[in-house]
Parts: C-alpha cells; structure tokens; sequence
C-alpha cells in the first residue's frame, strides 16, 4: 500500500505496553507496531480505546506519537486517536499528528455530557478543524456507543461533510458492532471510508465497497486477518470463520485485559499484562480459561507460531 | 466559618465565563467568584460539571486554580475538581490544589470505560492518593451517575475508607438527585460528609447530619439558599420551599445554558452566556420560556436585586 493513499485494509487499535509506573513502554510499543506491520496490519490505529488513549495524558499521549515517528514507522499508514473532551487538547493532538507525519485522525466526539445536540457536536468538530486549520487533515469519526455513550448520527456525518467538504470528513470507524449500521452508513454517504470496528465483518465490509476493520483484536489476530485480504471465494470464506472464531472467543471476556495476556503469554514478555486503572488484568480463572478456548480454536497454531517468533 | 475547618453549608459549583477564542475569562470569573462568597456561599467548587472542566484542558485548569489563589480568594473553602480519566492529570491537577492551599478535592472516577469494576475504581483513586501523597488531602468522592455514568457505589467508598481512612475520604458529593441514597450513606457511614448536589435537598441534607449542598443552579440562588441555612422551623421550611421553586423550574431547561442566561440577563453581562461545546446556548425560545418562568417566582425579586448590585 502506497504511504500516500487512503488508509485501507487491516489496521490494529494498538495496545500500549506500560511500565511499572504507568508510563507508556516505549520500545516495546514500537517493537509492537513493526511486528504488526510486519504480520498481517496494512496500518495502525494508535491512541484509540485499546490504546487507552483517555487514561493517558496529553503529554504522555503526544510521547507515544513522537516515540512512533521517531521509531521511523510509516506515520502515513496511521490513523492517530486525537479525540478529547477538552476541544484545546483535540487541537493539540491533532497538531501533533500533522506534524508527525500522520494526516488521519480518529477523532471520538466529547464524552462526558451525555445526550449532546448534534448542532453541538458538529460545533465541537467545525472548532477541532477550523483550529487545526491544516488542509492536509483527514478527520474519521469514532462511532462507540457502548463506551462514548455518545454516538455519531448520520445527521451530524451530513452537516460536517457540508459544512467541511467529503475530503476531509473522510470516513469512521463504526464499533457498534452493529453490521446494519456499517452497511447503512456505506450506501449513504458516497466515497465516505467507513471501517468495521470488528474484523468478524472484514470481508462483509470489503465486498460491501468499505474500506476494511480498524479492531482491537488484530493485536492479536492480524496475521489471519491478512489472510483473508489475500485470498477470494470459499477459501476467504472459510479463513474468514476461523478469524471471526478467535475474535468471537476474545471478545467474551474483558477485550483490552484478554489481548494484553494473550500478547503475553504468546510473546513471552510479561509486561504486557499491565493496564492503567480502572481496567484491570484478567483474575487466574479468566486468564486460564481464555487460554484453553484459544488454544483449541482452529487458528491457534498459525497464531502461536507467528508470534512466538517475534518474542 | 473558619478557613481550615471541614467544608459546610451551600457550596457553588462555579460556573465559568468565556472568551470569544474559549478561554475562561479569569477576571470575570474571580469577581463571580467574590460575589457568591458575598451573597450566601460558604464555599466553591471550581472545576466540577457546571465549570465544564472536562471541556477544558489541564492547562487551562491549572490556570483557574492559579488564578483564584492569585485573587486571594479562600482557598479553604473551595473543593475544587481535579478527576480525570486520565491517573497522571488527576494527580498533577490534586497537587496543584495543595499547592494552592485547597486540601479539598471533588474527583470523578475515570469515566471513559464504562462499567469498571470496583477493584479497578479503587486501584484508580489509590494510585491518585498515594501518588500525591500529601496527608493534608481531603478527597470527596463525585457521584453523578447521569453524566459520568459511571456510580461510586457504597462497597468502593467502604473500600476506600479502610485501605485510605476516613480522614482522607472525607465525603461525596451525591448528584443522582436521588435523596434516599444521600439519606442512606450518611447513616452508613459515620463522619462521611454527603453533600447533595442540589439545594432542593438542602434543609433535608442538614436535618440528617449533612454537611450541606454543592449545586450548579447556587450560581443564581446563593442568596435565597443563604436564608435557608440561618433560618429555623416553618420560616425555614417556607424559603426552601421558594428556594426549591427556584431550582426545580431552571432544571427543566438546558441546565448549564439555563444558568449562564440567568446570570448574562442579571448581571448584564452577555459574555456569560457563551459555552464550550459540546454545550450550546439557550436558542430564542428556551430563553424567553426561561425567564419568563423566572420572573414570575416567588423569590425572584429578591435574587433580581442582588443580582443587579453585582453587575
């Protein structure tokens, strides 16, 4: 994929490894995202929800981007996390991006009051681009109602394309987990990139004209995920149901503790199990038992195998 | 009341004046600040839900904080918010209040992860605790399941008080508008000062050994609220009941755009009815409707009077 085009394909919401004392490990971080890259993610997705993006602070948020670009990693096969309730640390996240490399966005709406108007979301973003002021910026919106509990509304997606232009609202990523949605969003809004926050809908998204899935789980699971990009017909088909099995198995326990023990476990580097409060490592039993149902899933070896060679 | 002494009686949440670039307008909100002191507040509450601190960036926070204890404002008798999603921003924000000589302070949980378990609470507000690690911390615990969505339930703060003692969880402040579970951690727990979070509940919340209320809407009512805590038996029961009236017809609009209208139309001064967004001004006819309303309580001529003498 060339670094200039429209990000697409299998990107990871990566997780952030953390030191002892709650600081983003920066080495290891990097060291992540190259085997990602180099197994299976066509990007990355940096400071999103997995990422832990809002329990870090700006600084130590702007660390990550610059430890990423500094690391030389392909900043135009990103898409940032900037979003913020704070519209000022918006700016300055999304500021930072730019200026790393990094011109797509994923952009959450302010979380903490609840029930917004759209005329005040679309006021928050209008203020986030215009303050940015930089025509290069590409802004996807970051639809997760379950978590935000404020959701992107097809009426706010048309007043910002008409207020900002389809350019630069380029696209979103839905983790609803709500197929529906996805495909409703796809049809409506011509050449709008609406990725799946899932790849259990990857080759749905891909046949449906979508751009691909920007998920938590492809810390994990990106190299059959990669598989399925590759291949068409039945044998996707079915490289598609042994995906969909693993991300289904994780997903059944807490997401973000589950993919940071099985990247630990399966990279031999235990650091990964750390999580800033108040998200919480698996107890003994849930760990065990994630465990035994990942190691019977049909992909397991493929999986065990590919990330055992880059521990 | 003595400055060093437990904060008590009608707190307000201080709402907070804005620029046209949204910036708060610091000299506005220090002569604000002056005249709830001087017209029925024990005490503040900077940078809660009604200050839109979650709106505002730590920088700009820290410059508030700053700003009130350059006025010589009584640092004593503030509970300023210093909760974030983010651990490292509320450490850095409960030490700045310290520093300022404001021990006391309101904390959100992290509320971008939804349905934490307690054990995950807990981790977050002792990471805070021991990383500020300053004995003369008083931390009231924020319960505004509305908007934060996220409780502080009665086995956290159980939690909190053994590992932390109950000097240092020194109360909460209970937003839920639901009276029974204020009526109910009060006798729960001994020492443990609830505050509501309206003054609807203010002579209920005395009556059952509370320390008082800390409210948004005592922006505007200060001075009917005032009343209520040096009058005693039916004349008490009589201005709580115009202070309720009060209350409970500004709650039926927009609250926050409700209270900067109120306080722009008093006052005289328009600035006030800026927001950031997410929040949005009243539009024409909310406002009308509200002060409409307004006007026609039984209390508002005497609110109308103080009013005018600030502006």
């Amino acid at each position: 994929m060339a670094e200039t085009s429209r990000p697409c394909g299998v990107y990871a919401a990566i997780m952030k490894p953390l030191t002892r004392d709650f600081q983003v490990d920066l080495p290891l971080l990097v060291a992540h995202g190259r085997w990602l890259l180099a197994n299976g993610c066509d990007g990355l997705a940096p400071l999103g929800t997995t990422g832990e993006a809002n329990s870090l602070s700006v600084d130590q948020r702007l660390r990550v981007i610059d430890a990423l670009a500094s690391a030389g990693l392909p900043m135009g096969r990103m898409i940032i996390g900037t979003g913020s309730c704070a519209l000022a640390d918006a700016v300055e996240l999304t500021r930072a991006a730019l200026a790393a490399g990094c011109p797509n966005v994923l952009v959450l709406p302010p979380f903490y009051y609840k029930s917004p108007s759209d005329a005040g979301l679309h006021a928050f973003f209008a203020a986030l681009i215009d303050g940015v002021n930089d025509t290069r910026l590409r802004v996807y919106l970051y639809h997760f109602p379950q978590v935000s509990a404020v959701p992107i509304t097809p009426a706010l997606i048309e007043m910002l394309r008409a207020s900002h232009g389809p350019e630069t609202i380029a696209g979103l990523k839905d983790s609803s987990g709500d197929w529906n949605n996805t495909k409703m969003l796809l049809e409506r809004f011509s050449g709008f990139a609406v990725f799946s926050g899932t790849e259990h809908y990857l080759s749905q998204n891909l046949a449906a004209g979508g751009p691909g899935c920007i998920s938590a789980t492809t810390n994990v699971t990106a190299p059959i995920a990669r598989l399925v990009m590759t291949a068409a017909g039945p044998a996707q088909a079915q490289i598609q149901e042994g995906l969909s099995e693993l991300r289904l198995l994780i997903q059944g326990f807490p997401l973000i503790p589950a993919l940071k023990h099985i990247k630990a476990e399966l990279s031999g580097e235990p650091a990964w199990r750390r999580l800033l409060p108040p998200l919480m490592p698996l107890d003994a039993a849930q760990a065990e038992a994630l465990m035994a149902k990942l190691r019977a899933a049909r992909e397991f070896p493929r999986l065990s195998e590919t990330m055992r060679l880059a521990a």
